[in-house]
């Protein structure tokens, strides 16, 4: 294939991916139609098949890019802090923060999430996957925890591993029930950056 | 009507609920149809529509009595742990496990309250009302909780109302994970038990 082909064909499917996660969050992955996909991404259904195909397989592949997307997020700051010169003069509660608040701040990302959740519980191959990726996730979150600790800026009453769990477990709960009762991604932000914090001053010593 | 008639009537409902609540949890809110609800109830499309104007409202019902039952058991058991003389003499962390721990514990549950969840995402008007009242059962859970306090059984860290919201998030948060990876209803309680004793444990002064 050329390379204009290759690249048009990425963005073919990179523009259903997107009209996807619209459908999906409005109507769930049970009511979504790849003809409401296609109708929302401006293809026809050939140009659905051509990518995917079932509508099974571009969930799937959308609940991996979401996963892979907040974990190489989390990765990321991970890295950035634990180079930085700076951690022995950040606030914990504060760094904390920043590395959990990624990724899924407004309505549709929580919408998705919980998707991935329902269709986890339901298939148990997926469920297990969901659940290493996830592991993946915590393992992430508890290296820099650890760089923290071990910078002797906190000391906590678990391990590392088991604070990241709690952490997002916490994190996780509190964004889900602001979404229900708030759409402003800002406020979103705020309860679970509030949650967080409040869990960090509980795990210290 | 006849009593009779109200009992049988009562009857066909109950059935047609715990009909749509394998269902949905099988296929989803989106994807149950109320043609497969009827099926698995054994009755025909006319006994659904004499009973449910249509399957959104069966939803509406089924969820609200989901919440009502998780509710009235907590309720029960706050009742129950107050009357009873033998509050100084137990273990905090084991008295909280015993509050929380009802309703919620086989998969089924575990699918039915994430399809809540999604329902209340999607919803502006039942997400409020599913917000209130779990708002209701954290103060349920509180009340409990203060009691606990008063007895000088605990000092906390924080108030009964927070320690309340936070165990529940964290006890739901570590049940739907346990339930992706094990059927098992005895194990899924054990997960949720643990993490609930652990976030005691931190909570106390």
């Amino acid at each position: 294939m050329s390379t204009a082909a290759t690249r048009s064909r990425e963005n073919t499917r990179a523009r259903l991916l997107e009209a996807a996660t619209q459908v999906f969050a409005e109507v769930g992955l049970e009511g979504a139609t790849v003809e409401a996909v296609c109708e929302r991404a401006g293809f026809t259904r050939g140009a659905f098949y051509s990518n995917f195909e079932t509508k099974d397989e571009l969930f799937l592949t959308l609940a991996a890019s979401v996963g892979e997307s907040r974990l190489a997020a989390v990765r990321e700051r991970v890295s950035a802090l634990v180079e930085a010169e700076g951690l022995d003069d950040c606030d914990p509660v504060e760094l904390v923060q920043q590395i959990m608040d990624s990724g899924t701040d407004d309505r549709l990302g929580v919408m998705m999430m919980s998707e991935i959740r329902i269709r986890a519980l339901r298939d148990p191959d997926f469920g297990a996957a969901y659940v290493a990726q996830e592991s993946e996730m915590v393992g992430s979150i508890a290296a820099m925890i650890q760089e923290i600790v071990d910078a002797g800026q906190i000391a906590l009453r678990m391990d590392a591993e088991e604070a990241a769990r709690l952490l997002m477990v916490v994190w996780e709960g509190m964004t889900v029930r602001g979404a229900m009762v708030d759409d402003d991604p800002e406020s979103l932000r705020r309860v679970g950056s509030e949650a967080l914090g409040r869990m960090v001053e509980l795990m210290r010593l």
